[in-house]
C-alpha cells in the first residue's frame, strides 16, 4: 500500500522536465538484428523530456515509421521498420527540439549462426537451479554497495549467497554426468530490489522474480558476458538452458516504474489490491468481471507491480524483450512465470512472436492450478474455451499434486490419483510437451513432503522419469536435500554443499556425499541416463493399466522397444500376473531389469516388493 | 459365476426344438402406431422353430422387407417399414413352415394426442420415489405364489414391501404441495428376479434394475394399467413423470436370456468377469484395450447379464423399447441407469431415435464419475474427444461430491469445491440440464451424511434449489429420513411412514410429522414453490464470486429479476459487506427474505448468521 502510494507520487512529478533540454538515457531493447522474420521494432527511447523530440532515421532499409508520445515526456516509443535488404550497423537516431539536435546510436547486428530456440522436448530432463544458492564461481560479484540491496552473508537465509553463472558453469558436467540435458536457472535480469519486510514475511532479492532492467543480468551472477559464456559452455557440453521469463509484473525498483511513462503502464487500484491468488474466475462461466479482474489485474504482492499488458507499448517491449533474449542468449526454452495471471490475449501474441521466430522454441508456464480443465486452459487444448491459448507447453501442477501430495504422502499410498490424472489427457493437444515435475523453489522438498522415505523417493522419480512429459528436477533432489518452507522459503533454498568457498562438504564429488546420497545420485543417474539413451522414452507411446492392490503399470513402447514400468506403492511384496498386459507384452519371453541390469527369465509372474519401483525393457 | 455357466448350457440346448412344430409365444414390441416419424419397425417373434418360419405380411402400407433368422431357432427378426400412409388396424403375420401355417396379430394403434416426452427442464424438481418402498395402495399386488421372489414381508429389508403406483398416485398430491413438479421411479418394469445371496450379500428383487420383461410393468406395481393410470393422474395434477431406463443389462431370468436368441445377445468372457466399475479406461488415451473392454463389458454383477448393445438385433429391441414406452404412458423424461457402462455409439443411436421422435424429451444418465472431464464425456460437451456424446443431460455426480462429500461434511466446512465444481461448466454445451442431487437409494441419506445438522440440511438444500441445473431429491429428504448404506442398501430405503396399512405415523400429513419434520418439510416446500412459480431461478444466469471467510454468494438473475443466495458455512456470524457484488446489486436498495417474508431495507451488510442460507429476491 505504502508503496502503491509511492507510484502515485512519482507520476504526479512526470511533467516537471518539460523545460530543460533533452536527453536520451536509454533505448530498449539495447541493440536489434537485421534479418528477423518481423521487421516491425519498437524502440523506447527514455530520457528528460525524450518524449518531446522530433526523431528522424537516416539508414538503407530502416524507416521510422511513427513517433508515439505518452503523458510521461521522458518517453518517446519509435516505430521502425527493419527491411530484409537492411545491412548490420550502426544506425543514429537523431532528435531535434528547436535548437537542440541529439544522436543516438542504435547498433543493428548480423544474426549468427549458433543455436537459438532449439527447443527442450521430451529427449529431455530439465535441472532446475536457484543461482544465488547453487554454486559461488566468483566472490567478487557476491555483493554491490550500491545495489538495493547491499549484503551478502550466507549466514542469513534472506540475503545473497554469492552463488553465481560461473559457479554454475563450473558445475556444467556434474550436471551432465547425472543424467539432466537442460538447465533452467530462476530468473537471472537484474533485481535491483531491497529486502523487505512485508507483514512479517521477509522478502529477498535474491529470488529473482522483481526485474529493474530488463537488458542486464544482474551484476552479482556476472552479467551478461557470464550468461553468453555459461550459455556457450553449455551448449558445447550438450545442455539445454531454458530461461526464467517474467511477464505479469517487475520489480518496484524497475527504472521504468520509478518513472512511468503513464499510469496505465501498470495496473491501477483505488487502493492497493492483491490477487486473489484463485484460478477459477479465468475459466469459470459464471465468474463475476471483478473476481476476474482481482486475479489478473491484481498484484502478485505489494513490491511486484503488476504490468498493464493491455497498454501496448508495454506490450511490445515484453515481446520485443524475450525475442532479443532468445536471439542474444541463444536460450533454448522459456518458463513463464505466473502464467495464469497475466492477460491472455497478450500472452498468446508474445508465444506467437517467439514461435514465428524460433519454431521449436518450449514456452512452458507457470499456472499452479487444481484441475486438469483449467491446466488445458493455459495450454494448446481441445476445449472450445472462449479463449483458446497457444501456448505449447506448461508445467504439470496437476501431476505434482496426484504425486506428492497423493500417490505418496498419504498413509494410504495408491497411484490411482497419477492414474486418473494422466486418464484425463484427453483435453490436452500434446500432453508429452507439459513440464513434470516433484518440488520446485516454491514448494516443500520432495524427499520432505515423502516423510524422507527412500523408498518413496525412488518411486516417485521413477514415475516423473518414466511418464509422458518433460521432467524436471530442483537441485539437490539428487542429494535427498530436505525441508519444508515453514519458517521461510529460504528453507527450501539452502546452498548446494561443495558450491561455496569454505564449504566442509563437497556433494559435487562422490567422496563428499554419504553412502545413501551416493545411493540416491546413482539412481537419478542411472535412470536418467536410460531415458536419455532411449527414443523410446521420449516419443514412445504410453499404455497404462487400472491400477490394482497397491500396484501400477505402465508401458512406454514404440516399433524398436517396449519397456514395462511396475510399481507397488503398497506394504507387501507382490507376485505380478501379466497376464492382463499381453497387449503390451505379448511376444516377449524375459527382461532387462534397466536398474539392476539383472536378466528376468520368466515374465509370466514378475516379484514385486513392498514399496518398489522396477523398470524393465522386455525382450524377445 | 454358477448363473454364468447356466448360460451356457442353456445355449446348448438352442437346437433340440428344430423338429418339432413352430409356435409363435411372443412379439415385440407388442404393438406400434401408424405415423412415427421412423417408418423402420423391426418385430422380434419368439417361439418354438419361430425362426424356421417363412413369414409375409399382407397390410396396406406395411412392408415385410427381410426376415433375419440367428442361432437360436426360437427366434425370428422382422424388418418391418410402416409408411405414412398406413391405417390404424391389426396386421397378421404369417408364417409357413411345410404344411404349417401360423397367423399372430399384431396391432398397429392411432397415435392418441395425449402428452408424450415433453421434457424435464431446469423449471422441475423432479422426486424420486422407489415404489416398493413409498405407498402401497393395492395389498392385493404385493406378493405372487408363481413370481420367483413369492415373498412381501415389510419386517425383513430384503423382501418387498408392497409399495406400488396405486400408492404413489395417492400421493401425487403430497409431492405436488412439496413443490415438486415432477415423479422419478426406480425402475418399474417386471423384475421376475430372486431374492439372491451373492457373497454374502442380499440382492433384493424389489431394486428393479433387473428386468425380465420388458413390456410389462410388474404386477406387484399394478402392471401396465396402473402406470397409465398413474401417468394420467399425475399429468392431470400438472406433474411429469421420469421413466428409469436400464440398457446395459437385464435380470438372469429375462425371458431372453434364458433361451439367448446368439451366444453374442450377451457379453461373453471366458470366466465371469466383473465391471471394475472404474470410469477411466473409457476416457484415457493411454487405456489399454482390456481395461476398456472389462468396464463395459464387465457385468454389473452376476445376475444382470450384460447386454451386447453391438449386436445389431439387441440394440433395435432397446431403442424401441424406449420408443414404445415413451408412445405408449407418455413419460416426460428418460433416467438412464449406469450410462457409462454402455456401448457409446449404441447410446447416441438410442438418444437419437428418442429425440427425433420427441425433440422436447430430456435424457439424462447415470455416469458415477469423479472428475468434471469424465462427466462431461457423457454429455453433449465443448471437448474434442474422439467420442462425442448427444445426450442432453445427465447426473450431476461431481456436483453431488462436491456438496455432500466435501462442502458439508467436513469439518472444515467450506463452499469452495461447489463454487470450483461449477467453475468448470465451461466444458459443458448445456450445464442447465445436469439433474442435480445430494442423496439417492444408491446413496447414503443426506442427512446422516451431513452428521443430522438441521442447519447444514437447509444450506445444501438451499444449494440444491437455487443453483443451476435440474435439481432432485430423494423421497423422505423433505420429513429427514435418514441412515447409510452400512450394513445394507435397503436402511436407505426404508419405507416412507404413513405409505402402509398400518403404520403408526403418518408422515404425508402435517399431524403425524414431529415439529422438526414439519418444520424440514415447510423448508422444502417454501423454497420449492419459490423456485418453481420464479422463472428468473429456472433460466436466470448464475453468476457466483468467489468464497470467503466460510460464506458463498451467488445470483440468479434475469430482465426481471435479480435472486441473490448467501450462505455462510462457517461457526461465525458474519456481517457481509455487499460492495463487491455490485455487478449483481447496484440499483437494489432493499429485497425480500424469500424463506420468511422478511424486508431488508439496508443491503450495504446483510446480517449472515453462522451456518445460514439467505435468498434474498432484491428490490429497486
Amino acid at each position: 500500500m505504502r508503496r502503491f502510494i509511492l507510484l502515485m507520487l512519482l507520476l504526479g512529478n512526470m511533467t516537471l522536465a518539460n523545460a530543460q533540454n533533452a536527453q536520451i538515457q536509454r533505448v530498449n531493447p539495447t541493440n536489434w538484428w537485421v534479418g528477423m522474420k518481423n521487421p516491425n521494432l519498437q524502440l523506447l527511447v527514455y530520457g528528460p523530456n525524450a518524449g518531446t523530440l522530433a526523431y528522424t532515421v537516416n539508414y538503407p532499409g530502416v524507416r521510422l515509421v511513427k513517433t508515439h508520445t505518452v503523458d510521461n515526456p521522458n518517453y518517446a516509443f519509435l516505430d521502425l521498420t527493419v527491411s530484409s535488404t537492411a545491412k548490420p550497423g550502426t544506425l543514429q537516431l537523431v532528435g531535434k527540439r528547436g535548437s537542440q539536435t541529439l544522436t543516438q546510436p542504435f547498433e543493428l547486428k548480423a544474426r549468427d549462426k549458433s543455436s537459438k530456440g532449439a527447443g527442450v522436448t521430451a529427449a529431455d530432463f530439465i535441472y532446475l537451479i536457484m543461482p544465488d544458492r547453487f554454486a559461488n564461481g566468483d566472490p567478487a560479484n557476491d555483493k554491490f554497495a550500491d545495489m538495493a540491496d547491499p549484503n551478502a552473508d550466507r549466514t542469513n537465509p534472506f540475503y545473497r549467497h554469492g552463488g553465481d553463472l560461473d559457479g554454475a558453469a563450473r558445475r556444467i558436467n556434474y550436471v551432465k554426468d547425472m543424467g539432466a540435458t537442460a538447465i533452467w536457472f530462476t530468473p537471472l535480469l537484474e533485481n535491483n530490489q531491497p529486502l523487505t519486510n512485508e507483514g512479517g514475511s521477509m522478502r529477498s532479492a535474491y529470488h529473482g522474480y522483481g526485474f529493474t532492467d530488463h537488458y542486464n543480468i544482474d551484476r552479482r551472477f556476472g552479467g551478461n558476458e557470464a550468461y553468453t559464456s555459461f550459455i556457450n559452455k553449455a551448449h558445447a557440453a550438450g545442455l539445454k538452458v531454458v530461461q526464467d521469463a517474467v511477464y505479469n509484473h517487475v520489480g518496484i525498483n524497475h527504472w521504468f516504474i520509478k518513472d512511468m511513462p503513464s499510469k496505465d503502464w501498470v495496473h491501477q487500484w483505488p487502493t492497493y489490491t492483491n490477487t486473489s491468488y484463485k484460478q477459477q474466475p479465468i475459466t469459470d462461466p459464471h465468474a463475476s468481471m471483478i473476481d476476474r479482474k482481482v486475479t489478473v489485474d491484481g498484484w502478485f504482492v505489494p513490491f511486484l507491480p503488476d504490468l498493464n499488458q493491455n497498454n501496448p507499448y508495454v506490450a511490445n517491449f515484453l515481446i520485443q524483450h524475450a525475442i532479443w533474449t532468445v536471439e542474444k542468449f541463444g536460450i533454448d526454452a522459456w518458463r513463464v512465470d505466473t502464467y495464469l495471471y497475466n492477460d491472455m490475449p497478450f500472452m498468446n501474441r508474445c508465444n506467437q512472436a517467439l514461435m514465428d521466430q524460433y519454431p521449436n522454441i518450449l514456452i512452458f508456464g507457470e499456472s499452479s492450478v487444481s484441475n486438469v480443465i483449467d491446466q488445458a486452459y493455459y495450454v494448446r487444448n481441445k476445449i472450445d474455451f472462449p479463449f483458446k491459448s497457444n501456448q505449447p507447453g506448461g508445467l504439470d501442477f496437476v501431476l505434482f499434486n496426484a504425486i506428492t501430495n497423493n500417490a505418496l504422502k498419504q498413509k494410504n499410498r495408491e497411484a490411482f490419483p497419477i492414474y486418473e490424472t494422466l486418464a484425463q489427457d484427453a483435453v490436452y493437444v500434446d500432453p508429452t510437451k507439459l513440464v513434470t515435475f516433484l518440488d520446485n523453489h516454491d514448494l516443500d522438498r520432495y524427499f520432505s513432503v515423502i516423510g524422507e522415505d527412500y523408498d518413496k523417493y525412488k518411486i516417485g522419480l521413477t514415475w516423473l522419469l518414466t511418464t509422458r512429459g518433460i521432467p524436471s528436477m530442483y537441485y539437490g533432489t539428487e542429494i535427498l536435500m530436505k525441508n519444508f518452507k515453514d519458517p521461510s522459503d529460504a528453507e527450501v533454498r539452502r546452498d548446494f554443499p561443495g558450491g561455496f568457498a569454505g564449504d566442509k562438504e563437497n556433494k559435487f564429488e562422490t567422496a563428499g556425499r554419504t553412502d545413501r546420497e551416493n545411493e540416491a545420485f546413482q539412481f537419478v543417474r542411472k535412470l536418467a541416463t536410460y531415458r536419455r539413451d532411449n527414443p523410446v522414452m521420449h516419443t514412445g507411446k504410453l499404455m497404462q493399466f487400472l491400477p490394482q492392490d497397491g500396484t501400477y503399470v505402465y508401458f512406454r513402447y514404440d516399433g524398436t522397444k517396449t519397456v514395462m514400468i511396475a510399481t507397488n506403492t503398497g506394504d507387501k511384496d507382490i507376485s505380478l500376473d501379466t497376464v492382463r498386459f499381453a497387449e503390451r507384452m505379448n511376444g516377449f519371453t524375459s527382461a532387462r531389469d534397466v536398474m539392476t541390469d539383472a536378466t528376468l527369465s520368466d515374465l509370466k509372474l514378475i516379484k514385486l516388493p513392498a514399496k518398489t519401483a522396477l523398470v524393465l525393457e522386455l525382450r524377445k
